[in-house]
């Protein structure tokens, strides 16, 4: 019998073609499906809780697929674990009820990125964070970041090229604050996120910083509901998808 | 005349055969002396606080040369800055009094070291952390991290192969605390370290923290000045050079 199982799932996403299984190319899901396939003997095809882009890393992507087997969802685990040798990595295995999906079922996401502020290059950690020469103003960052909290209309953030029914999204929480080593931390939790939304809020966010822009215009920027007001996307190595939450 | 430049790098020793120059070998040293050549002109040699073996970070190595040249510190800085390709950078060139000497002036150094401690492989910064599986008891690692306290002979944690007129070191603070994200970190700054100490009391802390040895018998090997007691050399990558203190 059918039995669905979900996933957490921890990458280092520089040496993917993000999560999205594509032809010819090492994808997170790619990997994943083709050492299930693999154990189970049967055609596994897995759901994520939605798409992370190239190069963007993961500490808790959740997942689910089905599958007909007795074995145990520890032994599952550690199967993966050591079948792929790749920087992923499978945190938690477990049998859930047939009905949930780890993309339709979740509530919220978090998302973190990292900025490391100095005039010096960036050398440990840079496959990590993204490095800003100038000095950022962390009083209108953190500004904006109050800007954007509660449902709001996300189109100016959004990037082209996924079908979405709507481009309103709730964020319950979001702040900026100073990490050690001349790093900064954009914490971010939304009931979804629309392509490419975190990067580019963020690179909007690091225009206020930058003095670029003022938080008044931050605002006429998210009212403009218009893509081509606001900042570039900022780089994906920043960027951790953090924990998927479910009710 | 000859002026004399003290320089704080900052390295990710991951793709560096360690700190001290050698024939046909990517070295910091020899990368920063390449550099420092081409810029001025002139054979320069410049002398490190110490070594760092193959694949130790550094966030505060200190070294010094002499050069006769009245080109600013801060544009030397940045001409090393842009013409070194691989992941070191200075973080800080200035002139100093012609008797410094960045290894026997120093007084104390801090070294940081971190293990990342979960059963799941290490996939986000596993160039920055030893993996250890079996969960480690943290109350025997501090005691261990009290009794190294203060001036004694750390021969049992001394690798042979390097000269040096005694083994007595004085440590002036040690000790092992969580950070986020099943990660502890043992911080350890001493009056100056012998070939691979701070590598060898790691690896005889961490056989405390798995219980294989007791505190006890953790200050039996110290007290026996015997390397052949104590435990393995933990690997490289786990270790950062933090800070040279000078008077």
């Amino acid at each position: 019998m059918n039995k669905n199982f979900k996933l957490i799932i921890e990458y280092d996403g520089t040496h993917f073609f993000g999560w999205q299984k594509q032809k010819d190319k090492k994808t997170v899901q790619g990997e994943i499906e083709k050492a299930l396939t693999r154990i189970l003997n049967q055609k596994v095809k897995i759901s994520g809780s939605g798409r992370t882009d190239a190069g963007v890393h993961a500490f808790g992507q959740v997942a689910n697929f089905y599958a007909d087997t007795n074995i145990l969802p520890q032994k599952l685990k550690k199967g993966i674990n050591s079948l792929i040798k790749d920087p992923v990595v499978i945190r938690e295995c477990c049998v859930v009820e047939d009905k949930f999906h780890a993309r339709y079922n979740a509530v919220s996401k978090e998302y973190r990125y990292v900025i490391l502020n100095r005039e010096d290059p960036c050398v440990i950690g840079r496959l990590y964070q993204w490095h800003i020469r100038s000095p950022l103003d962390l009083k209108a960052m953190k500004q904006c970041c109050q800007i954007i909290l509660g449902k709001l209309d996300f189109k100016s953030f959004e990037s082209t090229g996924s079908p979405r029914s709507s481009s309103i999204r709730e964020v319950f929480f979001s702040d900026i604050n100073p990490l050690e080593g001349d790093r900064i931390e954009f914490k971010i939790c939304a009931s979804g996120f629309l392509k490419y939304m975190v990067r580019n809020l963020m690179g909007t966010i690091v225009l206020a910083g930058l003095n670029k822009i003022s938080v008044n215009e931050f605002v006429e920027i998210l009212e403009a509901r218009d893509r081509t007001k606001a900042g570039a996307t900022a780089p994906a190595h920043g960027l951790f998808l953090k924990k998927v939450n479910y009710s």
